[in-house]
């Protein structure tokens, strides 16, 4: 069972961590609203020489977008400590040799062409094809690029059968194409109030319509991680995931080997974490971010 | 194994069997256009005192205007003749006390809210949702209608974001609401040159955001199966299902215990009923439908 976050528990957390992972929405902002007291954690971790890192499966924006997002809510955050699926679909691609002769066929929003572009690659579709209609008279034939090779599904609030057919013609008819998904997560935060279909809609869809599975790049996939190891040189034993979800974040870190800390700031509450039906134990759990300051202090 | 369709096997089937049950698209038509024999074929069968039912999956139309189309093609088919997929929703909830005061959302065609307002339901949603958009600022509020108590999903070429928030928020949030499919096919017949996402896409989609299975009332289910027998009172062994699909019409004639026969005008080749992954096997096949005059024909 989960222990509560604590003064006591937290001081070997806190020793024993040597980078924090963090998931964005409902642990770091909740829409466009910074969640309170994160600002002061953070500064609070990084004077502590820990390291930061911010993992999160919303596709819709790049690296280069989200460090702007963080930067608007006054949190300096640079664009190496950030990965997102977007940046990890574009990753993915290159890790296994994708021919950058080959196009990619992006059923998402442009943060990953964006993503895909830094990594030399040529993407198509996107938000360019979110007001494309099909003819569906008899004799008219809906044509693709041959050269597809791979098509990206991420969150798509612009999602419609032009993008749908495009996608299902590549993977069903380009020999080999790639059918990857940003993550499959059922909500994403379109908005502050309420949740909205996630990329785990969209993914959905082209399963259903190509009966084929696709390679997942976002959490609970530990593919990110390869990054993050190389590029922090820290064992997962020294990291700390922390998140709002128990499917993503938690189940993520410990795929990983992290330690993991659930935050109740986000979709999860208390009742569902204690859940009996819940088969995903974090290791700590918490009202919010903030806590961590709190009980440092309280050390202090 | 299968029997392929001969003189001498064709005589038992068409002594032995009451009723023939036949698919659609591609058994009787493709798209707009009939398939070469069709109409002789029906006509030799009713002159020899066979009952004939149409069962489809495609839920764009209506049985009315499914009888239309079989007259714009130069053949007299009864709605009482006709069970579409479309209607077999509005079936299931009537059959299962389905309270007339609540509402029912659709996801899909024109079909599906002419069924319901036959059987007394009051739809909402379908093609009228098609132009709608969604607002994405941070404080505007998704509203839906409480009063859903079902939410229909089949083929729409016009699936949007708006029609995927209203659909899952009414099956999240509104108790006790019914998620019911018309199918899940793959494929859809939507132009006579290609094929495209059918309503597995949509189905599927609403599956991935509401992590939700829907009750499914089309092939291969066999709650359309009740309605036949109840109508036409003949045991299922003197029946046979016609169908180009293994997986919808053929599966759909096994549990339902009646005899089987595929037609290779549609999707399904040769190679792919004889490649040993198949494991589903019609009772016989055969090229077309009109194979069934040429051989009594030549019986005669």
């Amino acid at each position: 069972m989960p222990s509560r976050l604590s003064p006591h528990n937290f001081q070997d957390l806190f020793d024993s961590v040597e980078a924090f992972l963090f998931d964005c929405d409902g642990v770091i902002w909740k829409g466009d609203k910074l969640i309170d007291g994160v600002s002061q954690t953070l500064d609070m971790l990084r004077s502590a020489g820990k390291k930061l890192v911010f993992v999160t499966n919303n596709s819709l924006k790049s690296r280069k977008q989200y460090a702007k997002k963080f930067q608007s809510l006054g949190i300096s955050v640079s664009e190496e400590e950030i990965f997102s699926s977007s940046f990890s679909a574009a990753m993915y691609l290159k890790t296994n040799d994708f021919p950058s002769e080959k196009k990619i066929y992006v059923i998402g929003g442009e943060g990953i062409l964006e993503e895909l572009q830094l990594a030399g690659f040529t993407g198509l579709g996107g938000p360019e094809d979110g007001n494309k209609t099909v003819q569906l008279s008899q004799n008219r034939f809906f044509d693709h690029d041959k050269s597809v090779g791979a098509v990206v599904v991420g969150i798509d609030p612009y999602i419609n059968y032009y993008k749908l057919q495009y996608g299902t013609l590549c993977i069903r008819e380009n020999p080999g194409c790639l059918f990857i998904a940003t993550n499959r997560d059922a909500i994403g935060h379109m908005t502050a109030l309420q949740e909205w279909p996630g990329a785990g809609c969209m993914v959905a869809a082209i399963c259903g319509s190509t009966q084929k599975e696709p390679i997942v790049v976002g959490k609970p996939s530990t593919f990110m991680m390869d990054f993050l190891l190389q590029k922090f040189n820290i064992s997962p034993s020294k990291m700390c995931m922390v998140g709002d979800r128990l499917d993503t974040d938690i189940l993520f870190g410990q795929n990983a080997g992290c330690k993991t800390l659930l935050v109740l700031s986000g979709v999860t509450s208390e009742p569902e974490l204690k859940d009996p039906s819940n088969n995903i134990q974090p290791d700590y759990y918490t009202g919010q971010l903030s806590d961590m300051l709190k009980f440092l202090e309280s050390l202090n």
